[in-house]
């Protein structure tokens, strides 16, 4: 069977001008050709993470940050804000850290409330908070800047925030809201292969992380802040990705971060109309849905395994059936990365071509 | 300046076949098409590795892998057998790690003696021990059948070797010597570019993670035992590098490994003949040398930084100019990956032409 395009929440379809990037000829990378490399996408790295402090890249996938994170910035406790697959996730990690975590618990579908934040925070003894912008597996986008208002106005609490895939694709403030760790994948919103993770600290969190102990030599954040001033990384990089990233931060930059914006919520608008005007609802509340992927629950019953197939088997395009405990009862449609209007549309059409077979099963 | 061709002991040289199978269409990682490639090359990996055992692959470069080593397997107490920078810096990761580590200490361009590793073993209370196969920063081949050998004359002591720089390019006998994590980097004698590390454990060892506490989730042998067995990766796989790491495997099966073997013993030894007909020494003694680069001594005394840029400047052609505390006192030079004697030759003829303009400084 031919590879069909991806419409599943990540990896995403890779362009060819990607592929013939990432092609360029083998460097060094302790030397100066990576030097340079770096040091060209740092600057784009920054005005696309939204803060004046470096980006780092780690030769990992994100859950390497995310333990990363755990490792190196709790000492105390650490508050793991749980709605999805991978922020639950989150909280079963750092208990295998070895560290004191403790959770809030949304229903799948739900968003974090910041009221239950604060009330938990108020407990007192916790010194860092984890939080899912974009959950993958439910389509929710958590209401980012109510949650850190909440953790900023305790002291000493470090917010650490995945965006894997939420990132370029949606506005976030890493500096002005205080984020001490943001991080993102790169097979996402970004449309590149999976393979690194990019991530920035804020001062705060060197400076939590230079008296944390047991933080390990690969994920050691400050391996990564020494290499980092020196245009390096601590271990060998995946050069190709990286050459991949200059590409696509280059091609971001020149759409323009608002006009990308713009693309991914209109595009993402498009195919939630397509799920109501089949009087399919969307799995999470209004307000705090995705704007780079769209989780629509199966409140019609289709059998929705059948879908994915008959849509790749018929037009060799993928999308997903739904993640984990909610498989079958949601499916997954991404407007992540490079789509437009036209890729989207083509979609729904096809979409459109199959959905009778389903329907009347 | 236009990048020139990597005869730098890795990152090397990577074929314009190379990227073009990793340009395959992206697929996704938690479905069949993944687990197809997935299991299409693991028979291929075993074979090339030369065990039974499944052959893992960790989104992170080699020194993730060193590091899970240690967080995996010691329980009482590790001894590392240090004879260059990567070696050496084991001891230090181990100590990172909150383990007990003690080390042997060879010189720099010395091999390490299997003797001096009985007697330390002898001292008792050591449970695991480290070893890099080809030190690349020195050029040195560690003689791993005595080492190894001696390790076995202890129980319950888990030996791990590094085989970053002489993967697929020297027989390695995995499961008959019974090594118990085999550690392999693909930017070097696999001429893929960096971005995985593929390694493989015994029974022992699995046995010995499962009962070893605090190895948190990212580098948790057990998470790759589980998902390998089920033909996945536990995190997001580099997806272009495990296609490239496919086309590669499927080269090497095809050259027949005794062929490849022995084609890179020719093509060092060529290496080494150039060096000792300008009267350079090999900075390792004989048997101890490794197959796929040469450390050159400078005991000549020439200007190495001149001849690595003046190399490049007229041939578009890079070596290395020594690594670390030997930097200009060593220089090296890579015949790994898919170096021909015709290639080979091209280097050696460049280096003739700047070296006059060299010794006569």
């Amino acid at each position: 069977m031919s590879k069909p395009k991806l419409f599943s929440p990540g990896p995403i379809n890779v362009t060819a001008s990607t592929y013939e990037a990432m092609s360029a000829p083998m460097i060094g990378h302790r030397g100066k050709d990576f030097e340079e490399l770096y040091a060209d996408i740092q600057p784009k790295l920054q005005t696309v993470a939204k803060t004046t402090q470096p980006v780092y890249i780690s030769t990992s996938s994100a859950w390497g940050v995310m333990e990363a994170s755990i490792r190196n910035l709790v000492q105390k406790k650490v508050l793991n804000l749980c709605c999805g697959a991978f922020s639950d996730k989150w909280y079963d990690v750092a208990q295998r850290c070895g560290k004191n975590a403790e959770k809030i618990q949304a229903e799948w579908g739900q968003p974090i409330d910041p009221e239950l934040v604060r009330a938990k925070l108020a407990e007192g003894g916790f010194d860092t908070v984890t939080l899912v912008h974009n959950e993958t597996s439910t389509g929710v986008m958590n209401p980012l800047e109510e949650i850190i208002a909440v953790v900023k106005s305790f002291d000493d609490v470090l917010i650490v925030v995945d965006t894997v895939s939420s990132f370029s694709a949606v506005s976030v403030e890493t500096e002005k809201l205080g984020i001490d760790c943001l991080l993102a994948g790169v097979q996402k919103a970004l449309a590149l292969p999976p393979g690194i993770t990019i991530f920035s600290l804020s001062p705060a969190a060197v400076e939590r992380t230079q008296s944390t102990p047991d933080r390990g030599y690969y994920f050691d954040f400050m391996e990564f802040v020494n290499n980092g001033a020196k245009n390096n990384t601590p271990s060998t990089p995946p050069i190709t990705l990286i050459y991949g990233l200059q590409h696509k931060l280059n091609e971001i930059l020149a759409e323009g971060l608002e006009n990308r914006y713009a693309r991914h919520e209109e595009l993402n608008q498009m195919v939630t109309e397509w799920a109501l005007k089949y009087g399919f609802e969307i799995f999470s509340p209004e307000g705090f849905r995705s704007k780079t992927l769209v989780t629509i629950a199966n409140n019609l019953d289709i059998d929705v395994s059948l879908l994915v197939k008959t849509l790749r088997e018929k037009h060799n395009f993928l999308i997903n059936g739904g993640y984990g405990k909610v498989k079958g009862s949601t499916f997954r449609i991404s407007n992540m990365g490079d789509e437009t209007v036209e890729t989207i549309t083509e979609l729904l059409d096809a979409l459109d071509d199959v959905m009778p077979s389903i329907i009347a099963k």
